[in-house]
């Protein structure tokens, strides 16, 4: 397969009738869109390569869906919404026709889903495992972007669903992106600080109190495990919850927000399985640090162990 | 080094005071920008590829400048300004902390060079050849963007600077996005359809056409040969023209417009060094295909031939 009839092929499959889109994937030099009046963006990228995030074993629509799902993950962290997407595919030469078109149907499921369109891109290939990235644009679904930096102290800290063993079962191929359940927050009150859970919630709890400049105390009893954390723990001998601080590959949102406010937000919080549940988890305190209060009282430092990428 | 370690570097390196960059490079889930009042976005994005675009001997600082300036071009042939970038760092592992801040060295060069901000990126890092992405986001300099596919009939296709043998001593790592001549050249007139020359004159040429649903002649004798092309021909036993028409990675842009227009602005445009020569070629036909007038008056099928990327 050459690269004119791959990007042919790719070039009617991704046509689509959108206001936004003047001028639509590959057509030109440039995909041609229409913003917002507000005139706010919000980029994001994000890359999986072969070997490190998936394997030539791993479904190729789950590959695909994932690459937009982290990225929509990113923007829901941001309280924005999907709008427009460019991609790159680095792909191992031999890879195949099919496997190149299953990809891009997880892309297109993903975007469909989150209501995105993918805009353009370039293909290449090469000796080495195959990359595929994606770079997102969104805008704020409220009046302001969320960032990591504005909790305060005596925030109370929510979490989206439940953490740990991503990888057990295969859930960190098919992220749900918790942009339906930002949206209804963001209807129902103000969130002051905001990230997703790519790296584990020890590590991405050190980031949000880092970026605020302040710490915080979690809640052991408080942390909802997912199954796959007791699936793993039995595999690994660590603990459930050692499962849930450090695994990363979760993607729920951890959010701040002052106590009263999560007080209103719990009471009208759709309890009836359309958003994930939403669950208090700690408090933002001035001093810096994350600490975990232990079901028996005492209070000891969460090491700010998860996954990080070396090279 | 790790990953924090050289992102922590970036970030830094990367800060920026601009007003249209709210929060940027790596400090949160998302960059912020705030867009023009037009409310006009373009977007491209290219890949440059170890062991297809660049070796490992190459200068770093020239693949950083090259990634960024084949997407400025890419904006410049859609008559738009570059404001911001993503990046997607995929490094061979081992590639050395020295290399990849060279790298990047190269890529805010030709950035600030065009007036363009890095606000946002990934890096990984694999067993594979390093791949490079940049995304750009750019605004239309006129009212409207140019497209390939609004060239008329009678049209003059103009071209600036000179063509073939680019890759003969590396001018193809350092490519010149022709962003002054398209500001220069909108100023004083409206253009009619716009590409830019990346995979050879035959084949950029027959896009321009084929998009605009028109074919074209092209004037052998009026082609401009860079000293690079004869160069190239005495190395590889083809003439100069054949390299001009098939090398590739020239990045000279290929535009038409009414033969009034070039007439009016052939009188005004910059003589003096400061922009690229414009030099007309050809004209925009009715029958379709691209056919080249030969000094002896006879007129062949140019083939479309060129660079295409195999897979």
């Amino acid at each position: 397969m050459g690269e004119e009839s791959f990007l042919f092929w790719l070039r009617k499959r991704l046509a689509c009738k959108d206001a936004s889109v003047l001028v639509g994937a590959g057509d030109d030099d440039c995909a041609h869109l229409r913003a917002d009046a507000s005139g706010r963006l919000a980029v994001t990228t994000d890359t999986l390569l072969e070997g490190t995030h998936f394997t030539p074993e791993d479904d190729p629509l789950a590959i695909g869906w994932k690459t937009v799902a982290v990225n929509v993950s990113d923007l829901a962290a941001s309280g924005c919404t999907p709008r427009w997407a460019t991609v790159n595919l680095g792909l191992r030469r031999g890879v195949g026709e099919r496997w190149a078109k299953m990809l891009l149907e997880g892309m297109i499921g993903c975007a469909r889903t989150y209501d995105m369109r993918l805009v353009g891109g370039d293909t290449t290939s090469g000796d080495g495992p195959s990359s595929i990235s994606l770079t997102a644009i969104g805008v704020p679904i409220g009046a302001r972007p969320l960032l990591r930096s504005e909790a305060k102290a005596g925030d109370s800290i929510l979490l989206t669903g439940a953490l740990g063993g991503s990888l057990v079962a295969g859930r960190h191929l098919k992220p749900i992106p918790r942009l339906p359940e930002i949206r209804t927050i963001l209807e129902r009150v103000d969130v002051h600080a905001c990230i997703d859970i790519s790296d584990g919630l020890a590590l991405d709890a050190h980031r949000l109190c880092t970026c605020s400049g302040l710490g915080c105390e979690l809640e052991k009893r408080a942390i909802p495990l997912h199954p796959d954390a007791h699936a793993a723990a039995a595999q690994s001998g660590r603990s459930a919850h050692a499962h849930a601080f450090e695994d990363g590959e979760d993607f729920e949102l951890l959010l701040t927000l002052p106590e009263e406010a999560w007080n209103a937000l719990n009471a009208t919080y759709p309890k009836d399985g359309t958003c994930a549940p939403l669950t208090r988890i700690g408090t933002i305190e001035e001093e810096p640090g994350v600490r975990l209060l232990h079901e028996d009282g005492h209070v000891s430092p969460l090491p700010m162990k998860g996954y990080e990428h070396a090279w």
